[in-house]
């Protein structure tokens, strides 16, 4: 399984939101063994939620690694029923948030064991090893971290609210991570960028401003990224001019940047060693080359396993070939 | 559908609490304009789980009078789907009480609203406009009150713990009602019992100890009941030494009571005008009668949804007659 370039004694950590940083995820777990990946989670996308702590990214993360995903969505679990949802709008509940009935549980036990004193990161551990999720899935961080959303009727919402009930119809002007000014990184965050194994930091293929941003922007986050040996390498999650899940395209249009890989690898620019395209977008490579910023073109676009399997060991050769 | 003998300018107060009083108010329902009937619902059964406010007595009856509850077990929603629990389960979470995908958007919804300042009685009266139940259902009070139960190792538990958890296995010695003492009656069970038009107080057959014991003992109830011109009139929950639902003659059996019609009345000496047994035990009439409680000798096993009005209208005539 493991790729005969990437060597057993050499880790990786994976960076990721939600489901685009899920399918890499998920074909790094069949590449690597499992002590060999950690996973770092944006929480700018959690909140409350009718009592309830929702973490959208992690939850998709742990039911991909856990085979219980919903393949089609990409979110929420396979053979989903709808119960919960139906009843609750009879009782003039939110319904806009969708919340099946397998899924609930998760936000339930998550909530109460927060409630009696447990991190983030203790239960997000503790659904792992109950799921058979033998990756190390982290949050960013133990501490609320609130992603907004700034619109440009100068209105702010909420990460959900924007993308869930508004459908990112608002044109956006900016966002803010509120809180992170005195969120610290958890502490599997800074173990796992402190692995003297580390090999390769890598960026999935998540939406840039508001799944990775998050991440990166921690105190102290940059800094560690700059000084750790391993490279960082970016996976575009736009492809073409599209992104493949989500709204980065249409948010690149509203902040006024060309929805291209370009752009892309600019705004990473000075924290990413490497770059991934698809071949799609090859034109773009000398351009981004130009930044000081290597770049690979393979196939990214990830539809069945193998695809994104395919992907994760291209990343890791890449990894690998920069490093040296 | 009004009986004949019970006025329409006259109205019934039902003191109920679960599957057993959930019976015969859907007969008065069925027998009384939605104005004439007002039910007041045991609340000491309510607690704490998951962290929700779950208040089986009063879902039983919302469920029961909109048709919505499971026909066959009496509590919970028809057509219910189990995903949550199983999930939850998985996730090592705790699954004796038994939570349906529909049932958990009631105790979702009713939890955030109570966080939100809502009362229960609020709450209560919001769930039974929204699922079309047009009678008054108002919880016994809107402070908590905690049915404790002793039982023979000298630990006390909690009643759902020692009702769903432990089956009722444990022997009992006793009850507490922790709370009761700072509670009051709500402002619809206030209401209820001061309508100039009330001409027939009702106990519903449901348990005497953990159902309407509680409800009885909250501060002042027992001299508005006394004040009050209307009859009290009570329906056996023990019928043929038996409990059609429930730990009643379990109960009594431990407290060192026979489980009779006869030691049920006793019980409730003192506080009610009418006793309601019934065929099976119509031997034990003279000795109730020598109580000084009038005595109904009638059909009270409740199959079919007929046997609840038939056994609905003798109680409301039985207290037109006490009345006279």
């Amino acid at each position: 399984m493991v790729t005969s370039i990437f060597p057993e004694s050499a880790s990786c950590l994976a960076i990721s939101g939600g489901v685009g940083g899920a399918k890499l995820a998920l074909g790094l777990a069949h590449s690597l063994t499992s002590e060999q990946l950690n996973i770092v989670v944006n929480t700018g996308d959690d909140f409350e939620h009718l009592g309830m702590t929702i973490c959208p990214d992690i939850d998709t993360l742990i039911y991909t690694l856990a085979e219980l995903s919903n393949k089609e969505q990409g979110w929420g679990q396979a053979n989903e029923s709808w119960n919960f949802l139906a009843a609750l709008k009879k009782l003039g509940g939110p319904d806009w948030f969708q919340l099946g009935d397998r899924d609930l549980a998760t936000h339930i036990m998550r909530s109460n064991l927060l409630k009696e004193g447990w991190t983030l990161s203790e239960v997000t551990a503790y659904f792992c090893s109950l799921l058979g999720v033998e990756q190390l899935v982290v949050p960013m961080s133990d501490t609320k971290v609130s992603t907004q959303v700034h619109i440009k009727n100068g209105a702010t919402l909420s990460f959900q609210h924007y993308f869930v009930r508004d459908r990112c119809a608002p044109v956006i002007t900016g966002f803010d991570f509120k809180g992170i000014e005195k969120a610290q990184p958890s502490e599997g965050f800074y173990q796992a960028l402190d692995d003297k194994s580390l090999a390769c930091i890598l960026i999935c293929p998540s939406n840039p401003f508001v799944s990775v941003d998050p991440v990166l922007k921690l105190p102290g986050v940059d800094m560690l990224l700059q000084a750790a040996a391993a490279p960082v390498v970016a996976v575009s999650p736009i492809v073409n001019g599209i992104a493949l899940k989500g709204p980065a395209a249409k948010m690149m249009q509203e902040l006024g940047m060309p929805n291209t890989v370009l752009a892309v690898a600019e705004h990473y620019q000075g924290r990413i060693d490497g770059f991934v395209i698809d071949r799609s977008d090859a034109e773009w490579k000398p351009a981004i080359e130009d930044l000081g910023i290597r770049t690979l073109v393979t196939g990214s676009v990830m539809v069945t396993l193998q695809d994104r399997i395919d992907l994760a060991e291209a990343c890791l050769q890449f990894a690998m070939e920069i490093r040296v």
